[in-house]
């Protein structure tokens, strides 16, 4: 629910796969209104249900008010048009396709229609907004705000501000999602990969490497990340791990102790940077080997671990 | 509390450090007998006392049986020596500090004093057995069991047998882990660091880069982690988070949308394997201006949020 006292801003998505939808399933379950706009109509049809399905879902996992998100799902309509759905929009979050000349052409659009005073906030999970925005009117108006998949339910969404987003742009959009009921994270300037997909890709270049030269296999290393590191890092980022990882001493020691293994272990992990059609082939294979394809219920078991470790962690939080 | 059926082996933990601590209390915890031996009588008074704090402390979490952990305190003793901590002990466990000529010689040292059946396991984080174990009696009996800080809470324990490993030891290494509660994922051959340490040195390179070069700051980088990839990887592995990642399609279809981002990701990820002394010292300054010197209130705090994630977990896999 959103907080008492925040207010609720006029939504516009632009852009309704997975991302727009678990934004539309999110501002649903805050019944903020929302308009919804793809190209595709086909698109657009799915999109509605798995949003009423997504939003729902939040409440059978105890994230979401049921009377709420039945009176936000009435508050999610379709966009006739971008001018449609973005011309008296407060807050317009693009969701398209992570493609730098599509989105390019889509903020200049969106300069053109949106309000002078309009937050235009980009899901990329990469590109930096200094050049997505690079043909839109006003840029000031404009930030990258990207969420987790999925949107509704993992907290973090980085902000990242570009060259020329205005301050008052930064400050009014960490109180749009706090009152989402997501954690702001603002990044000081813009990198490739933002700091989620750099660490994402850091962490699943190792994994590709460490199944496709044989050391473990698929299964074993996703439950080793979950139940070995991953679980820490739930519970403490990584700077704070080794501050507790020697004792009494904090970082100063435990660098003392273990820098040399990690300057090792650094020296030998996996240094490529593209992989060969042959291993796409290989890695896909081997996942799908792995999992299967019963996709729907892989995912809502997922939802359902990703729904209880946040209860949990509030619960610690507040005890 | 050891599962029924589970036999309880007679342990001895030779190195009374953070790890060996660990490993301790949670002997302790499942009332196993237990000897613990050091080669410095200061560190073992203080084990002693902290083992029991550790032990107690999972009762307060929900991770122990009270009545249990008091028989179990009371079932750890002191060693007066290698050969009477170890002669007639099962289980052996290594956990001497991360140093690989200090570990030839205790692994001579180990050969000779233990039991023709006993599994003499090496805590190691990264040291490869085949080459911590080349100077024992009867390597067949040595295999690598590295478990994470702190090892009474966090599950998983990386198995990885050496080149002479018997299946035997490996097999029933095992059985007794998952007497303790552990999980264990065993390794097809070994890699310096394990995976552990691998994809631990890979996000933490990044996470120190990020910070060195002013893209983030330590708390915040900490909390993105946390509440982003890190909560992810908890609910679901690297692997399986990509293959959700693009709704129906599976892994094949998020790698022909996302392929190409993550290629420019790895391209531009730090690359260096080794950290200068001011970058030591910056980086140390950092960690401690973001969290200060409580430690004990921080790794209480810590784990609190571990313990609940676990039952969270727990009880999803149930429900």
């Amino acid at each position: 629910m959103t907080a008492p006292g925040y207010p609720k801003p006029k939504v516009a998505i632009v852009g309704a796969g997975a991302i727009g939808r678990g934004w539309a399933s999110l501002c649903a379950a805050h019944a903020w209104p929302t308009v919804l706009v793809d190209t595709d109509a086909r698109t657009m049809d799915r999109a509605l249900a798995e949003i009423a399905r997504r939003a729902r879902a939040l409440v059978a996992l105890g994230r979401a008010d049921a009377a709420l998100v039945e009176e936000g799902l009435r508050a999610v309509q379709p966009g006739r048009s971008l001018l449609h759905a973005c011309s008296s929009a407060d807050w317009i979050i693009e969701s398209a396709p992570e493609d730098l000349a599509l989105k390019h052409r889509l903020f200049e659009n969106l300069g053109q229609v949106a309000q002078h005073a309009a937050v235009i906030s980009s899901s990329s999970s990469g590109l930096p907004i200094t050049d997505v925005a690079a043909r839109c009117r006003e840029p000031g108006r404009c930030v990258t705000a990207h969420p987790l998949n999925p949107p509704e339910l993992i907290p973090l969404v980085e902000v990242v501000p570009g060259k020329f987003t205005n301050p008052g742009t930064v400050d009014t959009l960490r109180t749009w999602l706090r009152g989402l009921g997501r954690i702001p994270i603002v990044l000081k300037r813009e990198v490739p990969g933002n700091v989620v997909g750099r660490i994402a890709a850091a962490v699943w270049r190792e994994c590709i490497d460490l199944v496709l030269t044989g050391v473990v296999d698929v299964d074993d290393i996703d439950r080793a990340v979950s139940l070995g590191p991953g679980l820490g890092w739930a519970a403490a980022g990584p700077h704070l791990t080794y501050h507790l990882g020697a004792g009494e001493g904090g970082v100063g020691v435990f660098l003392q102790q273990l820098l040399q293994s990690f300057e090792s272990w650094w020296g030998s992990l996996a240094r490529w940077d593209r992989l060969e059609p042959e291993q796409v082939r290989a890695l896909t294979v081997l996942i799908e080997k792995s999992y299967g394809q019963k996709l729907d219920e892989l995912g809502e078991a997922r939802d359902r671990r990703l729904a209880a470790i946040l209860q949990a962690l509030e619960q610690a939080r507040r005890g």
